[in-house]
């Protein structure tokens, strides 16, 4: 039995969107499995209002209201102590609870994280919380990124965190044997960067992971490691960017290929191989960003999830809870820091 | 008169493309005055025989006899302190005794910035140089991001000063008034970002620079603003990943739009579009990078710089030499520690 819980109230299309992609996701998973239930959580009037033009399976999908919505505007920590009625918050101590097993929303980063830490506290051995963001590489599988911009300011000790976790995410939930962990830097020999990745260097080189040294942002689209650590702040310009390159690109294309007839031919002779390109930015078939080192699966959908962007962070958010994911990763604190304790002595 | 002194060693092209490149700039600057010359400084037999090649007036292209080399690999300081006879130290004294205007040059940047530092000196006011590079926005005049990589580390006082020189570069040599100084940062707001950003952007606010706040990553492809301030850590992820999904993205597009025989009939057609999204990223027409705050005017070609390249970064330094830029960041920083001052009172 797998019990889903989504915030219905955060994001910049909710709860239209929210509501639509958790009937489809419901459809999606009862063609292979009946032990599941996603609970709904926001204005009860406005999801039944949303619901009732959708065909569903009731026994599936429930509602628990919440009067309150934490906006994009509020502050973080403030509106986490304040709007105890928010659906993020009864999310989360629903969770906290034991009445569900994994919550999304695409809601407030910043109040999830907050939240995540305050209310549900964080596995022993992580310091900090890190976003871990599916980033796109062309014409290959994708990279992991974390962090992808939960924590602005960071500690060599906190890449060490990001990089165990982002490995066994990687490893148990997207699939991949042994992932190769890169760490961001402005050079690709060991002495290169600031202190932080001058410092990180040596710590991923002593540690159990299978680390492959630094990696220039160059590489980073061509698939340089299959899990890219870096700071908050870093993870977030190269995400950022990523996305407003790869779209301005894909505009000065769609320009440049309405120029004059002959140009709309050709493009239209391309229309497919166009579509492919479109869909390798196509952030909605990735899935929610998991917020690895709080101590129960909780993840982060897009703020401008359409209903099948909500669809797949469901779908792909499932493993995450049911992979045993948060128990790997305390073991793998417990000895990393049995390690550093023997050397240490 | 203008005495343009370039690396004819430095780089993956030298010193073929370096000679070519001069030799093109020297036929260019012809048609506009007479009142040039340009020294290539490294190995005479070396520069002597790729001349030999070439048709050229050897009253405009003279050469500088220097013994050795400073190679990518070399440890920056050390290189400059013991290769005395290197062409990138026999330029850098030629440029401090008055013997040239400028000094141009596409070999170790790292050893390029110590050197300048070291034997040129810094303008008073600036503690640390920064390497200010051209920025491509698709279909609109470049950004100019100042650090692109010189400084890993920085203060928020290193930021102002790299804000203060991007902007009177831009404005006197890249000819746009008033330039819209932004700070890279991960949120729009005010309080975003790290310790950094978050003091740098009250400094900023209290300039004489037209600064328009904070800009995200997101919004750099579009011309966010005419200059970009980072550290030189996120500088350098910035340019690096630019370069290295634009390519990618290319990549795939070359890919796709030749499968098969209608991908391209129709890619045939689009042959001249094409061609134009490539120009776009194409840094050969960019000319070359300042190292802003040398007290001198010198310029860090791209290490893979070609021909064109080269001529190009010739061509687009003079002004850089001849408008008196550095005298006006002298002013301009006296201003401001004046400001300061007064401030402190």
């Amino acid at each position: 039995m797998i019990r889903i819980l989504i915030d219905g109230m955060g994001g910049d299309n909710a709860p239209a969107e929210i509501v639509k992609g958790a009937v489809l996701a419901s459809k999606e998973i009862a063609q292979k499995r009946d032990d599941f239930e996603i609970t709904i959580i926001g204005d009860d009037e406005k999801i039944k209002a949303e619901l009732s033009g959708q065909k569903y399976d009731a026994s599936k999908i429930k509602i628990r209201h919440a009067s309150e919505v934490i906006t994009g505007e509020d502050s973080p920590v403030k509106a986490i102590r304040r709007k105890k009625d928010s659906s993020l918050v009864v999310g989360l101590e629903m969770l906290k609870e034991g009445e569900g097993d994994l919550l999304l929303s695409a809601g407030n980063t910043g109040a999830f994280m907050a939240g995540g830490t305050l209310i549900l506290g964080t596995i022993p051995g992580i310091e900090r919380p890190a976003i871990a963001s599916i980033y796109p590489v062309i014409g290959k599988e994708a990279s992991l990124l974390v962090d992808a911009g939960a924590n602005a300011e960071c500690r060599a000790e906190n890449l060490l965190e990001f990089a165990t976790m982002g490995s066994i995410y990687m490893k148990t939930v997207l699939g991949r044997d042994n992932p190769r962990v890169g760490l961001l830097n402005i050079g690709t020999e060991p002495g290169k960067g600031n202190s932080l990745t001058k410092e990180t260097f040596k710590l991923l080189e002593k540690s159990f992971l299978n680390f492959v040294g630094n990696v220039e942002a160059r590489e980073v689209p061509y698939g340089a490691s299959d899990v890219i650590v870096c700071d908050g702040f870093c993870g977030n310009v190269l995400l950022k960017l990523t996305e407003g390159l790869a779209f301005s690109i894909m505009g000065f294309l769609k320009k440049k290929f309405t120029e004059g007839p002959i140009a709309k031919l050709g493009a239209a002779m391309l229309l497919g191989k166009l579509k492919d390109i479109k869909a390798e930015f196509d952030y909605s078939e990735y899935g929610a960003a998991p917020i690895l080192g709080v101590s129960a699966p909780i993840l982060k959908m897009h703020g401008s999830s359409n209903a099948k962007a909500v669809k797949n962070a469901i779908l792909r958010g499932i493993p995450y809870a049911e992979e045993g994911v948060i128990a790997m990763i305390s073991a793998e604190m417990e000895k990393v820091a049995e390690a550093l304790e023997d050397e240490h002595q």
